[in-house]
């Protein structure tokens, strides 16, 4: 199959746009959904598209034999909001080449990568008419949610999706043509906020000075998790903070230099963060309290001299091991709750969590990854963590008993969650080879 | 003429959506303009719709004798935005009668209250064929944001605006049926800032613990204006405060109750503020730094896990006697700069500002200001001051170098900037009532 018929039917996928944090956007998703299902069919394949109480979960397996290994690929077909939109250069949902470069939301984050393994087992399919393993492909609609069907499915489907190993490519590699191995990843806790003082907006002449302002309170809440130095001060936040390991921060330092590449990449005037860590072990190896929205009174043209009645603000928590989601958002809750003042009543929501994931790059599936990465990209992988978090990966560990694979195709400047995400054909090329040879590896390995 | 007919009027002229700050409703407000211009039209006077760089002034005169003294009556016909309009149970521009409330953005502030002072007038006039005293109406439509092409304008006018006295009704009373003469207003400066830090949104796992995140930088800028206490920490900010005097801490003292006042009217939960004075006067007579708005990152539904690239504050500071707005502007902004990290970039920009006023209740006018009052209402007048902003009335100080009787007509409950602002007829008729008794009395003591 030439390049450009696999390009044509990757902008098909793209073009669906498949936000599944928005309500609005359930039709997409589900047709999203089918059109994957159709792509298996087309490989000759049965595929199964399974309800949950959010988006349908897409299971598509080639022919089983016993008498070898059993790969399960994970993907997600969701993407992330487009907003703010006036900042993309070209329609979010339109693929659009420049260069190298495809620029679509989800053009890495996750279509992309997964789209690649599909048509790596469509090509061995086609030149051998068998696969070296037995592949299920698992690919769901609501990882930008956090996955909340994604477990529950796991363990009604335990015994059908029994595999010997995972498979994800939905990470990154240290730069363009070296070649990277994942063996960590961070975890996330999130929860949002809303604090409310007056029962009305007030006009702030006639009442400020003698009423809490909650626009005020929110502020002081956000700003009350980190002292001066960055370091987090939510009560028992580091007790279960496993340290970084010496070889860990050795390979890391080996790395291009993380300072500088991420000033470079995202164009901060200095770092941030507690003293004593590179850019790179802040942003793999630490934990993080974020404010990634925060909103109250008037935020139009102009001003408007008001009190605002409530305010809130959304929190994530990146998480390293061992540390506990569901402690952690607890201590979180009980900070926010404590430093609230009388002045305003507070409302903490929890949201979705997942702890950090580590595996051992080193045991046999890790040899074979590092091989048909070596083979893909004629460069020896790197080893490292990443600090995004994919919490399906831990369920994968805790349900079907098995570790996963990393083999991440995202490039440093692909703008996944930013507008102007792009991957590009040379990656996804490269990922359809690199499917090719880790199904020979781990059919040798395990 | 019937109350019928003057309310019909005054619903005509409360349904032009005259937001000055929203350069989308600029046609509303000069049509709003021109509805005043026919009403002094129909007077029998000969109005005068005056450009200016923003939105047009009206001046309108009557017949002026050299040997009676001049009273300017001053008002404004624009009004604040209406969101959140979700919150508002009728059509904000819609005027809707509830017992005697009449709700409509712009009901009391301030249509309603300068419309019975044009009223009182028209019936002197149909009974007596001329007035007590010289009278010029001024009503702008930029009071809103913060007047700016006024002072030029009284400027400009100086000779054609000489007058003895100003009066004013954009200010409250203590209850229904106490008549309330406001000697003092708190002054008012805004800002706004922006804090930007990477060049684009990030993935808050991928880069999160390395770099300063501008929506956390924004809510801890916030917060460093305030200790713990609820005093304002910017250097330099009390240095030109004057103390309240004992005489007016004994009159509020007698006031219906202002803290319990202040907890029913706001339904917050707790009081606000540094130790040692009463809600009263810190609404009045203390300055106060507000966050109006803030805003940064992912407000919508469900969660986004990013870094935004920018955040912004919105801040307003009221100011009391003797501060001065430009020196206090600058002191913020230093304030803001130092505190800023070295991960950020911070721009302020300096909005629109005005002093605080005080005038000397018994003085001749401020005497009838009191009598006529007495008159309207049965009752002995309050001496109050008002913790909003009307910096033109420091202009009319400066410029036309005359005091102003403040006349306010807004109950604590009528909501002005906020979802279902209300005016009551009562008060509305009293309007008109007090517009007739101030004349006379004026022409009798100056």
């Amino acid at each position: 199959m030439s390049q450009q018929s696999h390009l044509n039917e990757f902008f098909e996928f793209l073009r669906f746009p498949s936000i599944s944090t928005d309500s609005q956007h359930k039709d997409a998703v589900d047709s999203c959904a089918d059109w994957l299902l159709a792509k298996f069919r087309k490989m000759g394949w049965q595929p199964e598209k399974h309800p949950t109480p959010g988006h349908p979960i897409i299971v598509a397996r080639g022919e089983t034999k016993a008498d070898r290994p059993t790969v399960l690929i994970y993907g997600h077909y969701d993407v992330q909001p487009v907003d703010p939109v006036e900042e993309w250069d070209s329609p979010p949902f339109e693929p659009t080449i420049k260069g190298d470069k495809i620029f679509c939301r989800g053009a890495t984050d996750n279509k992309g990568q997964h789209f690649a393994h599909i048509l790596g087992v469509e090509e061995t399919l086609r030149e051998h008419g068998d696969l070296p393993v037995n592949v299920i492909f698992l690919i769901e609609g609501e990882e930008e949610v956090g996955s909340p069907n994604l477990p529950p499915f796991l363990e009604q489907h335990r015994e059908e999706l029994s595999c010997d190993i995972c498979a994800v490519s939905d990470t990154g590699m240290i730069g363009p043509g070296i070649p990277t191995l994942t063996y960590g990843l961070r975890g996330v806790a999130c929860l949002e906020f809303t604090v409310r003082g007056p029962k009305m907006d007030l006009h702030s002449g006639v009442y400020g000075g003698a009423v809490a302002n909650p626009a005020q309170v929110v502020a002081e809440l956000v700003a009350s998790m980190h002292d001066p130095d960055g370091r987090i001060t939510i009560t028992e936040f580091y007790d279960q903070v496993l340290p970084l390991e010496k070889w860990e921060r050795e390979m890391w330092a080996g790395l291009p230099d993380g300072d500088a590449s991420t000033l470079a990449e995202t164009g901060v005037p200095a770092l941030f963060g507690e003293a004593g860590y590179t850019a790179l072990e802040h942003r793999w190896g630490r934990p993080t309290a974020e404010v990634n929205g925060i909103g109250g009174g008037y935020q139009g043209e102009g001003s408007k001299t008001v009190i605002p009645r409530e305010a809130m603000a959304k929190l994530s928590f990146r998480l390293v091991p061992d540390q506990d989601p569901t402690a952690i958002l607890q201590l979180a809750q009980r900070h926010l709750e404590k430093h609230c003042p009388e002045g305003c009543r507070i409302e903490v929501e929890l949201g979705h969590s997942g702890p950090a994931y580590i595996m051992d790059p080193h045991s046999p599936p890790g040899k074979a990854a590092q091989n048909a990465l070596q083979k893909t990209f004629s460069s020896e992988p790197r080893l490292i963590r990443e600090g995004g978090s994919i919490p399906i990966i831990q369920s994968f560990k805790d349900i079907l008993g098995v570790d996963t694979i990393l083999l991440g195709l995202a490039l440093p400047d692909c703008q996944i969650h930013a507008p102007n995400e792009s991957f590009t054909i040379t990656n996804f090329e490269a990922g359809i080879r690199l499917n090719r040879a880790l199904l020979e590896e781990l059919a040798e390995s395990i």
